[in-house]
């Protein structure tokens, strides 16, 4: 396993899911799967779905500007990092944030996230 | 355990050995560490040393906005996510930064970064 391909190919797809069909991004956690949004945790696919298909806008837009990672235990995880800006639909400026995912590899030969910590980075 | 009390004082710890003795960081780190400083890896005690001893700047003063943790794996360890700003001597402003820590228990009852991940969040 390339832990930087791993991670550029699960950054990839997880914001293309995100900017254009959110309801689907359930599928890349499980019920172990924790979230913290803003500081605001919530755990299980069910808890973790619905707080993202929530938030207050429809349509955005990604841009990544850094990815790093690291593998992660025996059981071939990675740790993903990303920074980058978010453009929400009828507002005027970028919003940067950062990211970081722990992704575990799944009996299928894919990955999900363990654990997903999102901070916007205010000016 | 409780993850979010090692987090914070581990941040606490970690900030203050960077901003007033950086040789001393090394002795948070062990062989098997990693560090990503701005997309530049380095692994072991004596390569994040001389990393981190050797950044082009002799005082700085990191001030945090944001902690959030996440407990990791079944050995103890903590996922430690962190927002905050870097005030370098002689600069007229401050640099935000996100950095990242995987925080591992040691034998003496302490923690270790198995990983840590450093960006600065450009304008």
């Amino acid at each position: 396993m390339d832990p930087d391909a791993v991670a550029r190919a699960f950054v990839e797809h997880y914001y293309r899911t995100f900017d254009t069909n959110r309801a689907a991004l359930g599928g890349l956690y499980q019920d172990n799967s924790t979230l913290s949004f803003e500081g605001a945790k919530t755990q299980g696919v069910a808890a973790i779905s619905e707080k993202l298909t929530g938030l207050p806008f429809q349509q955005c837009q990604h841009n990544i500007s850094t990815i790093d990672c690291q593998p992660s235990g025996p059981a071939g995880g990675v740790l993903v990092f990303v920074s980058g800006s978010l453009q929400l639909s009828g507002e005027q400026h970028a919003l940067k944030f950062s990211q970081m995912f722990h992704l575990i590899p799944t009996a299928q030969g894919s990955f999900y996230m363990l654990i997903d910590i999102f901070r916007l980075n205010y000016a």
